[in-house]
């Protein structure tokens, strides 16, 4: 029987080798060394590399959504892209060890870039921070992927020493500069 | 007898390999594959796809001192920062091919990491970008490093379908936003 516990142990190992070696430099007899069992072990759970990117990235994706769709549910475009700027910092801070993998990996990209949930999230997230500060042209829609990307980049594990919740306020204090957004007066943020 | 032209045709074919397969995914052999040759023959030039990615990065190393000690050079910090972000973009633009490489390719970011003339550069161009807008704490530095990652990310190519020209408009304009910059007066743009 597969434990959730169980599938989770490969997961973990699959990130650090990931993050380490990038997805094309890992082998599922890595990932079964670095768990101590046999590479039959972890093909057992998981076909491919490809199949554990996936198992691995699921969560992130579900949390994107989520924060997509408490954006989405507000009124004024403002409001929207805040919510999504903050809610977006918050799911990058809660898997910071996932993002050398999902901002630049080219094993990971391709695949990433063909998910059809993630491809569909990630457009969402974009038109909310490009409607911060509409205008003709592309110029919105490059703003917000430089927001996404950038922070991603930066907070990255071994990127800067800044504690976590510093690093919160001076990546969404960015975010906001680029965007075009103003800080919320306090008591008028939105959850 | 090796010719500059005949060492070129192996960096062009390692930047489209580390671009779609990541450096851990990339052997001498898939290499020599892609042009014909045995992997002995890239061997001959290459001992290995370290020093292939140390060769190809090269170049790009040069033109960041170059902007970096233009930007220097200058008096003011706005028109400091003003040029660093500029000639980063440049830069950036000139090596689209090599961004996937260069922005979160594990296999790379190692390496790239322990190059000390590039991990000099990137400290004099962060501290030039973070200068534009001084202030306590890593808020400055944050910015810059959401700069630079974020607009490498954002011009790779196929990211988008906006024409080079226009690209370099929209991504300086991000970059200016976000670092606290105004948009120089016609006439008073420095070179």
């Amino acid at each position: 029987m597969v434990t959730a516990a169980g599938k989770q142990r490969f997961l973990d190992a699959a990130i650090r080798l990931f993050a380490r070696h990038s997805v094309a430099g890992t082998s599922l007899q890595m990932i079964g060394d670095e768990l101590g069992v046999t590479k039959a072990a972890v093909h057992h759970h998981f076909r491919s590399r490809q199949e554990l990117l996936l198992a691995v990235i699921e969560p992130v994706c579900a949390e994107l959504l989520e924060t997509v769709e408490a954006a989405e549910a507000l009124r004024g475009r403002h409001a929207r892209a805040e919510r999504a700027l903050t809610g977006f910092v918050d799911v990058v801070l809660g898997h910071r060890e996932l993002l050398p993998v999902l901002t630049g990996d080219p094993g990971a990209t391709e695949l990433l870039g063909s998910h059809p949930g993630l491809a569909a999230v990630t457009g969402r997230m974009i038109g909310l921070l490009a409607a911060a500060d509409p205008g003709p042209g592309p110029g919105g829609r490059i703003r917000a992927d430089i927001v996404l990307s950038g922070i991603a980049c930066a907070a990255a594990p071994g990127r800067n020493d800044v504690a976590p919740d510093n690093l919160r306020t001076h990546v969404v204090d960015a975010g906001r500069r680029t965007l075009g957004l103003r800080t919320p007066r306090p008591g008028r943020t939105t959850p």
